[in-house]
C-alpha cells in the first residue's frame, strides 16, 4: 500500500483553520466538514476524567452520524464539570447554525490546559470566521489541532476509487504542552457506520492502542472516521487493510513526534504466550524509562531489555528460552550474552529508530508497540512550564 | 520514635569493605558479619530474570538462618546462566573458609552490569582480605555496595535494650548505573525467623513496595533482616513498629537520592474505595513522568493529577468526588479549580518535597507512595552510558 505524496481531503470534505484568539499566534480552531451526512465510527479515552466534548462526544456518536468536526487547541475543556458540558454543545451549536446543519451531527474536540474554562465566547467568534477559510488540504485543518507537535501531520490514500485521509495531533499526552491524541479520518467510500466502528476497532487495537509517548492517558484522546459515501461502494477487506494501514502510519508519526524525541523506539514481543501477554511485554519494553534511555544513548543495553521482560510478573517468561535482537541483531540467547558486533550495532541504534525484539519461545502471541526515546526535551518541556 | 544521629552496628555485628578490582576506585565488596548464628528473613525481587544470587538466595533463606552477607558492586551476576549460580555459590564458600562459618549461612547479593560473567577469582581475592577490616561502623558496609547512589545509607534505632541498623542502597533501578534495591537490617534482639519473616513483610508493603524512582524493576532486589539475639527478648510490638519506621525513613532516603533526583515526591490516596485502588493510584500519581516533571518544575499543575488518577481504569473514581491537595493546599474540587494562592503553592513546591494528596471520598482506602522528580540528571545518568 502507498501513501500519496501530498494528502488531500476525500471528495465532498473540506476543512479550515483560523485564529480565534486562544493562542497568541498560529490558528487554534480548526472545521472539518462533509457536504452530505456521513455514516461515523469514534473511540475515546479510557481516562475517567473525560473531557466534557468526549462525555458529549460519546453521546453524539450512538446515532453514528456526523457532518462535521469543530477542534479548538489550548484549553482542554477537562474537568469543568456542568459548565463545561454547556460550552461543548454551545460549540457544536455554534457549528450547526452556521453551516446549516443539524447539531447532533456535529462532534467537538478540545486539547489543552485541564480544568480552565473554555473561552466559549471566543470560539463561537472564531466559527464564524471559517466560511471564507474552506479548503481542500488536509494540513490546513491539522495545523488548527497541533499543540507540542512539531508539524501539522495529515496522510492520503487510495481504496479503489475512494479515498481515505486522516488527520491527527500527538506530542504528550496531556497539558501543559496540551497534548492529547486526536485522530480524524475522512473518506469517500460508502460504509454502513456499523462496519466502520468494527474495522476502526480492529485498525486502533494494532495501532494508537500499542502507541506511547510517556505512559500517560489523556483525558481527550479521540479517534474518529466519516464516510460520506459519495464515491460509492469499495472492497471493504481492502478498506479495512487500507485503514489499518494509515493508522499505523500515523501512529509512527506521532510516535517520531512525541515530546522531546529524536528517534521512534519499535518494541515487539514475538512467540509469547499469547497475543494478550504479547501486547503486556512489548508495552513494557517502549514505556521502561531505561529502555527509551537507552535508545537515546544509542546503546545496547541488554540489561535492560530483560529487566523489562522480567518485569511483566503475570507472563509466562522462561529466562533459558528468552533471545533478544536489537536492530535485527541477536544479542541474548542461552542465558547469556552473544559475541556480536557492538560497533555495528551502536552505529545502527544512531540512527533514527530502534528496535527491540524479544522471542520468548512460549506459544504464538505477537505484538508490536511504538513509542520514542525519552530526552533533555522531554524535561525540558515538561518541567519549564506553568500552569496557569 | 528517634533515629540515632551516629548509625551503629548493633552487639555483634561488624561490617568490612575492600576494593577488589571491580571498580577503579573506592569500595566494592562488603561483608556484613555476626559473631553467632542469626535467625533471619528475606524478601527479594519478582522479576523473571532474578538474579542468581537472588535464585541461590531464596534456597539459603528457607532455613531462616544466617551468619553473613556479602556483596558486591559493578557486575550483577544476572542473565548468567549455570555459570553465574555456581559463581554465587563460590562467594558464598570464600566467605565460609575464611570466616569458620557454614556456606548455608552466607547469603550473597550483587549489583551491577547484566549479563556480564562475575570475575569470581577477583571477588574470592577481596574476601581474603575483609578480616582485617571489620568495623562497628554500618558506613563502612554501605560503602562498598553503592553504585549510583551520591553518598553510602545506613540509619540506627533503638528498642528497648536492643538496637536495630539497616544498610540499603538505592538510586535507579537497573545498570548501566549499576542500580538496584539492596537493603540489609540486623538487630541485637532475639526474634525467630517466622516472626521476623512477618514483621519484615508487613513492613515492606508500605515502604519499599511503594517506592518508584523508575518504574523499572531490578532483577536484583533484595531485603534482608538477621536478628543475633545478644541483647535477649524484645517487645515484639514495639519491635514491629520500630521496623516500620525504619523502613519508611530508609525508604525516604533512597526516593531523595534517586538518579537524577533534586525532591521526595509523596503520593497519597486516601478514602478510595479500597486499600488495593489506594495503592494503584498512588503509585499511578507517583510514576507519572508528567507528575515527575511538574514536580521538578515546581508547577501546581491539577490536570496531570486528574490525568494519573483517571487512568487507573480498575478504580473507582467519580470525578464529582474527587478532592486534590497540593502540599496541604486544597486545589481542585467539586469538579472545578479552587481559587488557591499559587505563588505560594509555587513557593511550598520549590522547596525539596512535594506532595499530593487526592481525596477519592469513595470508602476507606489509603496508601502513601514514595518517588522523586524527573530531571536532567535521570536522562543524563541513563543515556550517557556504554553498558560495555
Amino acid at each position: 500500500m502507498e501513501l500519496h505524496s501530498q494528502p488531500v481531503m476525500p471528495r465532498g470534505f473540506q476543512c479550515a483553520s483560523v485564529n480565534c484568539g486562544l493562542k497568541e499566534s498560529g490558528t487554534d480552531l480548526s472545521l472539518f466538514l462533509s457536504e452530505v451526512t456521513c455514516s461515523a465510527a469514534a473511540v475515546f479515552t479510557l481516562n475517567q476524567f473525560p473531557g466534557a466534548p468526549v462525555i458529549v462526544g460519546r453521546e453524539i456518536m450512538k446515532n453514528g452520524r456526523l457532518r462535521a468536526i469543530v477542534v479548538n487547541s489550548k484549553v482542554s475543556n477537562v474537568g469543568t464539570g456542568e459548565t463545561g458540558i454547556e460550552n461543548a454543545r454551545r460549540m457544536g451549536l455554534a457549528v450547526a447554525r452556521e453551516f446549516s446543519v443539524d447539531a447532533g451531527e456535529v462532534l467537538m474536540s478540545s486539547t489543552g490546559v485541564i480544568a480552565k474554562p473554555l473561552p466559549i465566547e471566543k470560539i463561537e467568534g472564531g466559527i464564524g470566521d471559517l466560511k471564507q477559510h474552506l479548503s481542500s488540504d488536509p494540513l490546513v485543518g491539522a495545523q488548527g489541532i497541533m499543540t507540542t507537535d512539531t508539524y501539522p501531520k495529515a496522510l492520503s490514500l487510495s481504496v479503489g476509487s475512494a479515498t481515505l485521509t486522516m488527520v491527527a495531533k500527538g506530542a504528550g499526552m496531556i497539558e501543559p504542552n496540551m497534548a492529547t491524541m486526536l485522530v480524524y479520518a475522512f473518506t469517500d467510500a460508502k460504509i454502513e457506520s456499523k462496519n466502520l466502528d468494527a474495522m476502526l476497532r480492529k485498525a486502533v487495537d494494532t495501532s494508537f492502542n500499542m502507541l506511547s509517548v510517556d505512559t500517560d492517558t489523556s483525558t481527550s484522546d479521540t479517534c474518529v472516521i466519516m464516510a460520506n459515501g459519495l464515491q460509492g461502494t469499495v472492497d471493504e477487506d481492502a478498506f479495512s487493510e487500507a485503514l489499518q494501514f494509515i493508522c499505523t502510519e500515523m501512529t509512527k508519526k506521532i510516535a517520531r513526534d512525541g515530546e522531546g524525541a529524536t528517534k521512534l523506539l519499535l518494541t515487539e514481543a514475538v512467540n509469547a504466550f499469547s497475543r494478550e501477554e504479547a501486547r503486556i511485554i512489548a508495552k513494557s519494553l517502549v514505556n521502561s524509562p531505561l529502555i527509551k534511555t537507552m535508545a537515546f544513548g544509542a546503546d545496547p543495553n541488554i540489561g535492560r531489555v530483560l529487566m523489562a521482560v522480567g518485569k511483566c510478573f503475570s507472563c509466562h517468561v522462561r529466562p533459558e528460552r528468552v533471545e533478544v535482537f536489537i536492530n535485527e541483531t541477536l544479542v541474548y540467547k542461552n542465558q547469556a550474552r552473544v559475541d556480536f558486533d557492538e560497533d555495528k550495532v551502536r552505529k545502527l541504534l544512531s540512527g533514527d529508530k530502534v528496535h527491540i525484539k524479544v522471542n520468548l519461545n512460549e506459544g504464538s502471541g505477537e505484538a508490536l508497540a511504538y513509542g520514542c526515546d525519552f530526552t533533555h526535551g522531554y524535561i525540558d518541556e515538561n518541567a519549564a512550564y506553568y500552569s496557569s
